[in-house]
């Protein structure tokens, strides 16, 4: 798949985690060394095989699931572009979506084009986005 | 406090968080209408006026605490440095260190310094940091 700009390099890593295709979702990410991919609640996996191999994991366990994304922020400058995102997944037979994951997604334009350089995906707590109602039961 | 490279703009950062200043806070972020912020498990704040409003809402709720900062990633450019921590806060009188938030810190280079321009804060449940474990349990 091209990925000639940030939004084609975000499309192409959420059909490669829906397809849960390992090789697809490899093309997505930088050549370089320090990629660094966060899953929810686990420590960072950093580089290419550490990275993969959470992929390998995660589709080898996973069943049919689908997944709606929300872009919710943007920072965009010209050779690297920041998203944070909502994850709807819904899996197997489930009808009900499970409460959304919030990600931070890092892009940087490469000679060939857009590739992912950072993902930290963490749960986002519904209901929780009052600012004041999250300082008071949460230091930080 | 001078913010000549990415590491003195993020101990600027922890430390204006420990001392509770709103004003040494808001220093150590860009001018940029497009910073976010994202406290653990709540929506990203965005602009200054509300992340500020977000840090106020902490400072004020917040009793005397430390924190501890371990750098576990770096991705370093030219104008632009990515820090994953885990930050590690003792709560008044609490003898054991509460479990460990993980942060995606995002610095930029500008003509006056390093300013912080997003910053994603999220639970790092400890003992999970095994892929396999974590592809299990949770699907992502």
């Amino acid at each position: 798949m091209h990925q000639d700009t940030p939004e084609s390099a975000e499309s192409a890593f959420y059909v490669a985690f829906e397809a849960r295709d390992l090789e697809a979702m490899m093309a997505v990410w930088a050549a370089d060394a320090a990629i660094a991919c966060i899953h929810p609640l686990a420590a960072p996996l950093t580089g290419r095989a550490a990275v993969a191999s959470g992929w390998r994991s995660i589709f080898n366990a996973a069943g049919q699931f689908s997944m709606r994304v929300e872009r919710v922020h943007e920072i965009r400058m010209a050779d690297l572009v920041i998203h944070v995102v909502h994850e709807f997944l819904s899996i197997g037979q489930e009808i009900e979506p499970r409460p959304p994951i919030q990600a931070t997604n890092v892009y940087r334009r490469e000679a060939d084009g857009w590739r992912m350089l950072l993902h930290h995906a963490a749960p986002l707590q519904v209901g929780r986005t009052s600012t004041a109602r999250a300082a008071t039961q949460a230091l930080h």
